[in-house]
Order: C-alpha cells, then structure tokens, then sequence
C-alpha cells in the first residue's frame, strides 16, 4: 500500500524562508517521517523561497519573462506559448505562474530543480534523521491527452525508473520495453491531495518500496530532442 | 489521505472471465469495498476477459495487427510505430501487448474502454452494493518526456477534471486555467502497486474526495486533433 497525504499547516512561503524546516515542523504536527516515505514539493513553493517572484509592469511583461526563460518557442496560439525552458522542460508559458501569488507579480521556475531537491532532502536529514527522496513537481500540460497532470521536475534519492526490462512476467516471459517513469507517477499520485485552491504545497508519500530509491534525477525524464518524435 | 492497495489473487485472466466478480471476491478476501473507493483495472485483463487475444502467424503478424487497429499511423522509427487508435489513443504500437500472454499471442486493447468500465462498475455495485467508480488503465509513452506512465483509457464514475477555474487560490485571486486530468493521475498512482512483473491487475484507491465523482469519460481525456498543437 503506497498512501499520499497532506503536509498542512505550512503556510505561506516568502523569499528567504527555510523551506525543509517548515516541512520538518509541519510534519511534526501530524506523524514523524519513518524509512520508505518520500516528499513531494510544489515547485511553485520552492520557487518564492528562492526569490524567483518578479513584479510585472510596463517594460518587464509577461511576455518578456517568457522569452527570457524559455531556450526556443515551440508553438504559440492565441495567448498560450508553449516553449522549451532552459531546463529542457516543454511547458505552457515556460512554468510562469501567476497562482498564489501577489498581485501583479508572477513566479518563475527554481533554476535548477534537481539540486533544489537534493537541498531539502539533506536538510530534512539533517533535522528528523531520515534520508528521505524529494521530489519537485508541478503541472503541466500534455500532447493529445487533455488536461494537466502533476510531473516531477527534479528529484533526489529516487530511481528515474522501474526498468523491467529483463524481469519476467506473470507468464514467465521477458519484459522487453517498459520503462516506468517512477518519479512522475508519484507526483501525480501526490496532486490529488494538493491542488492549487486548498494551500497544501507538500505531501508526504508512505510506503514506497525499497526498490525504487536511487540516483537517479529529474533531467532523466527529459526526452532529449534527438529521441523526440514529435517536436 | 488517498491510498492504493494492490488487489492481490485474482490469478490469471482468460476469456469469459468474469472479471468484476473475481475483482469483487478478492476484494472480500483483502477488505471490504466502502464509500469513496475507487478501481484501476489494467486494460490488459479487461481485453483478455473480452477475448481481445490474437494468435501471431506468417499471414497475421503484428505489424498487421497494428495497422488494423490503428486510424492512422504518426510516426515510426526502427520498430517503434506510433499511431492513433479508432479510440483516438496515440500511443505505441496501437496499444497492442504482448507481455503477459502466452507466447506468439498478442493482447489488443477493448474496444470501447468507457462502456467496459461503466460495465464492471455496474456489476460490482450490484456484487458489493456499493457504487465504486472503475478506471481501466494501460501504460503509455508521451512527448518530451522520458519513460511510461499509466493512463486512464476509460472510466466510470469519476469527474473528467479537477476544474479549478473560477476556485480561488490561496491569495484570493481567481484561477483562471487549471484543469487536472483527475483519472490520469489516479492511474499513475495506482500504477505503483501494479507493474508488470508483479501479476497485480487491480488496485483499490481509498479515501478519494466526494467532489472527484461525476459522469466524465474516458473519451474526455482524448485531446481533439483540431486542439492538439503537436500532430
């Protein structure tokens, strides 16, 4: 059994906030990490931490802030962008957000998100004692499915995926192809108990196997463009 | 808190099978079925116990199959075909499987993925008396991103979307353009108690928030091409 639950109590992030420690006591209040948790942050938090919050005004538009963070557009209608960040992530107006956030000011993603992860899981360590992997999500859209659905951005202390290839199956045959993207599956899973109307910007995830703890990072679930068909 | 439970003993799966009745006295072996439960079924049983299985020759070989059951084909590379179902999945190989079947068959995806759905949870509500929605779900590559995850092909029960639009955030401020595809997360989060080498096809999600039901479908998640900027 794999459960998802809530981190409430966090409140709101500002720049400069020590974002493990507010987990860390937030999760105090409601049950102590054990062995085989993992967390799972909202990027969007561990953006404002970072300071990465810009005001809006006549020269500095949305637009602007866009093209500044975004390697290429890729397609454009009407007023949606969607672009490759830097980080090699394609998404609707380069992870720009202007959700939970003052007036007139927009969010832009962590710069590098698997360090970011790497960062909370050492000082979560470092505080309750437990190595647990971390995980930075938010939602993105997708080609030929409707609606978004939450992603893992950047990761730390998870494999990037459940490689059946050489296990066999119930039938006894070998698993040829399928590589499962572990890490995103979680962040998904995570969502349905943090949308962005109810302030819930961590959850803690109970009962992974041992199996899927590693090395690996969010920049594996990067389809590189070589390997892309549809770009 | 939202948990998944692999639903375990439910054995292999042949044609005529009844699948909801098996899932059904699994489930009275493992826990009791309560109010804001949930079902993910692998569309792999749901084919098997429709007789969607194909025996592999000289004259059916798969690239048939999967010309046959494909709208039309989008890309290919070496042997990876990518094309869109008559369902109007775009997904690998026309979504035709063979891990999990007895050698040179090959498992083809149902027909009409909500009806099966709607069908299992109707049988179930009449076996148990409670009204579970049913997600069938199957693993899919996507774009730009690495790995497979688990989607919801068809449904039952279940709101399309998490519509956030109109919803406050937590600044007070409107949220324009969030829609979660709540059953694609569900199944990804099922998917981690279910993999292919493990013989788990069904999984138990417990404790889904009341506004998660509704009448959506399967065929909701389905962006039109007209929609898709990426085809």
């Amino acid at each position: 059994m794999i459960s998802f639950i809530p981190i409430t109590g966090i409140g709101k992030i500002n720049q400069g906030d020590d974002l493990a420690e507010l987990i860390y006591e937030a999760l105090n209040d409601l049950l102590p990490l054990s062995e085989n948790d993992c967390l799972v942050v909202a990027s969007k938090v561990v953006a404002k931490a970072q300071g990465r919050v810009e005001k809006l005004n006549d020269s500095f538009s949305k637009q602007k802030f866009i093209e500044k963070e975004s390697k290429r557009i890729l397609r454009q209608r009407d007023e949606l962008i969607i672009s490759e960040t830097h980080h090699g992530f394609i998404c609707a107006n380069a992870g720009i957000d202007e959700s939970n956030t003052e007036e007139n000011t927009i969010v832009l993603l962590p710069i590098d998100l698997d360090s970011s992860a790497h960062g909370i899981r050492m000082s979560i360590k470092n505080l309750s004692g437990v190595d647990c992997p971390v995980i930075i999500s938010d939602t993105f859209g997708r080609p030929f499915r409707a609606g978004e659905t939450n992603v893992a951005l950047g990761y730390s202390g998870l494999n990037s995926f459940a490689d059946l290839r050489g296990k066999k199956d119930f039938y006894g045959h070998d698993l040829r192809a399928t590589r499962i993207a572990l890490a995103d599956e979680i962040a998904a899973g995570a969502e349905l108990v943090m949308h962005k109307d109810s302030g819930v910007c961590a959850v803690l995830v109970r009962g992974l196997p041992a199996s899927y703890r590693g090395d690996g990072r969010g920049s594996d679930l990067v389809r590189s463009p070589q390997e892309d068909l549809f770009r």
